[in-house]
């Protein structure tokens, strides 16, 4: 799924950084970038991962989807997995975020890596790699060279390091040479450009001046901003609860798009779509003039959906949502109910209340007058309704209250 | 001349404390130096040297005489040469007196330190390392995993970098990384006790700290003061001058003992003298009972001299200082004037300025009066004397005007 057919725009670095801003923080710088992408010839383009956490969501994939714009204009897109200090984790036991890493989990989190992000990336054009491979031959010799370059004031600019500092919270030594490993990977990799969230910048800078002093040409630092999660205020996040997993499933990926606001709904457009700029731009006019702002939340579901599932799998997803929440279809599990009725039949509001959908029947006609009664799909309105014998009927009671409900005859006597 | 020959008061922790706190500014912790003292085992004493400075003078014996005192005691001392640092230097190439040194400055080095301390230490009793055995196979993994046992306020007690973070003076991380690796030296040294001069008592410290991480015991630290140079003022320093060097040749090396001042020479006993605590008391009690203190000084430049130049040298210079100074011998270059008298002789004050050794025969008098002419050796009085013709006399005015002189008869008419 991740191969990408078209280069479109190769040649025009005008148009190509048009895309590339598309949804980003922060470029540094962007006139610097304006040049290397004139020069003509594929870019160097270094992302990190943590290989603590290869589970991903759709807020990561923000990142990724940044990296394959690069690819769609033929750069060199670089996944680089930090397995070297991964590897050692925190040492100092205070950080459970970043415990010690084996070889084979790291490579088993490699695989799982690969698998989630080549639904994006087109593996032809991505090049993987390790930064044990030159964090390892470094040595403690390397190590302390290398730290010489930085001085302890550039490093408390850090916004974490400096709140702890002021705060009299404890950093510990380690903590300073993390970011310059980081740095250094852009020396090995000899990367043009550095990719990372917005909380990354301060480490992404610092591989631009560790280049600077090796003499290389720095890298322009490129920052993409944290998916808001489906309540569209929120960061999304696995320990909020508001996102969605890459491993969702094709229903449950589609149905959780269509939930966002329509608000939310353009701002994963820019972040998580793969159609221009302009297409976007389009749809956006047909909802202003009119059209169901649910059509262009479809078209949206459907393609992230297809993008981790394939094109079939989304396809049935939006016809599963569409027979479920849209027209209202029943779910599988609801519970059946028997109810008896004389020949005058039962009334709705009695009805409801027997069935144990609403407390009383009172509150029954009071649904009723809402709107919320729907007998199999179609909407009551009269509160004096009423239903006769040897019937069976779905009934529907706000969102989520379902019962099917069949009616017999009184027996005599 | 470095060989121990007795094993003084071995058993007994008490007295063995007595001398090895002598001259000591610190011990961390005294009562568990005590106890391992105790133990009745050799204890590995560890000592760093920086392989830039080979070139020891007597301020730098203060802590091989130290070291020399546990041999006494049958300790094992461990002369250690950080190389690992040394080929690094200061890579920042902000500290000029860290520049990188190639493995055969090193090398050579260590010869040029072990000609000098064997002087002082015995071989046999001595282990000599080189901090790359261990830092080098460290890696970079293994620093980072160092760096994370250490916080960055604790860093910042060190009162050098305290004082340059307050003044907002660059530090440079790898500044950070060299205590630890001192530290951890004493970690694969397994060191008991440390000892430095005062200005290394964080770094010291810090070992202390790092071996109670690794679960080790904790090594005791000893700090020796710095010694006064000879103008008993500034620490002896080869910038300043006040200095004397290992290297000096035995007659410069007994004076400039001779020339220090005497209360500076009971300093010079405490830090420098091999002889023990009650011999030296045995000398100040006679200084105070009223003998000569140039007698003690004597001793003393003797027994320094002997030490780095052997008995016979230590003698010869002795000789010499006293025929020189003591007694006022004669320089080998003085002038030669040959003046004539008549029968009734050349009255001393005419002589002393026609011999061009004062400016007029009242500056003579004048001199005579402060008893600062000498004929022969021997102090002239007598502002009258006279000098008889045909005598050929060595002539001494001050310290440093000398000439001998040659008095002819007047050839009649």
């Amino acid at each position: 799924m991740g191969q990408i057919q078209n280069k479109i725009n190769r040649g025009n670095p005008f148009e190509e950084i048009g895309e590339i801003k598309r949804g980003t923080e922060e470029i540094l710088l962007e006139e610097e970038l304006l040049e290397k992408l004139s020069r003509g010839r594929p870019l160097r383009v270094k992302t990190g991962f943590d290989p603590t956490a290869p589970d991903l969501h759709l807020g990561h994939t923000v990142l990724i989807n940044k990296m394959r714009q690069f690819q769609e204009f033929g750069h060199t897109v670089i996944f680089l997995i930090g397995d070297f200090t991964g590897m050692i984790g925190d040492p100092s036991g205070r950080n459970v975020t970043r415990p010690p890493l084996s070889r084979e989990q790291i490579e088993a989190n490699a695989e799982t890596y690969k698998e989630q992000v080549f639904k994006i990336l087109d593996p032809e054009l991505t090049e993987i790699r390790f930064n044990s491979e030159w964090m390892t031959p470094l040595g403690a010799e390397g190590m302390i060279r290398l730290a010489s370059r930085v001085t302890m004031a550039r490093m408390l600019e850090r916004d974490d390091f400096k709140k702890r500092f002021v705060d009299n919270q404890p950093i510990a030594i380690h903590e300073l040479l993390y970011p310059l490993a980081q740095g250094y990977d852009s020396i090995a990799l000899k990367s043009d450009i550095e990719l990372g969230g917005t909380d990354q910048k301060f480490n992404l800078l610092m591989g631009r001046e560790l280049q600077k002093q090796y003499e290389m040409s720095p890298q322009t630092v490129l920052t993409v901003p944290l998916l808001e999660g489906l309540d569209g205020v929120k960061k999304m996040s696995k320990s909020v609860g508001n996102y969605i997993a890459l491993e969702d499933p094709p229903n449950e990926m589609y149905g959780k798009v269509m939930s966002i606001s329509d608000e939310l709904m353009w701002r994963y457009y820019e972040l998580l779509s793969f159609r221009s700029i302009s297409e976007i731009e389009g749809i956006r006019h047909e909802v202003e003039g009119g059209a169901n702002p649910r059509d262009a939340k479809s078209a949206l579901a459907s393609e992230i959906t297809a993008r981790f599932h394939g094109d079939a799998a989304a396809g049935r997803a939006r016809d599963a949502f569409v027979r479920q929440f849209a027209r209202g279809a029943e779910p599988d599990d609801m519970p059946h109910v028997r109810l008896s009725a004389g020949s005058g039949g039962l009334e709705i509001a009695v009805l409801l209340r027997d069935a144990g959908l609403v407390e009383s029947s009172s509150d029954g006609l009071r649904m009723i007058r809402q709107g919320a009664v729907r007998v199999d799909g179609e909407r009551i309105s009269d509160t004096k309704h009423v239903v006769t014998p040897e019937s069976s009927l779905t009934i529907r009671v706000g969102k989520r209250r379902w019962a099917r409900v069949e009616i017999c005859h009184d027996s005599p006597g």
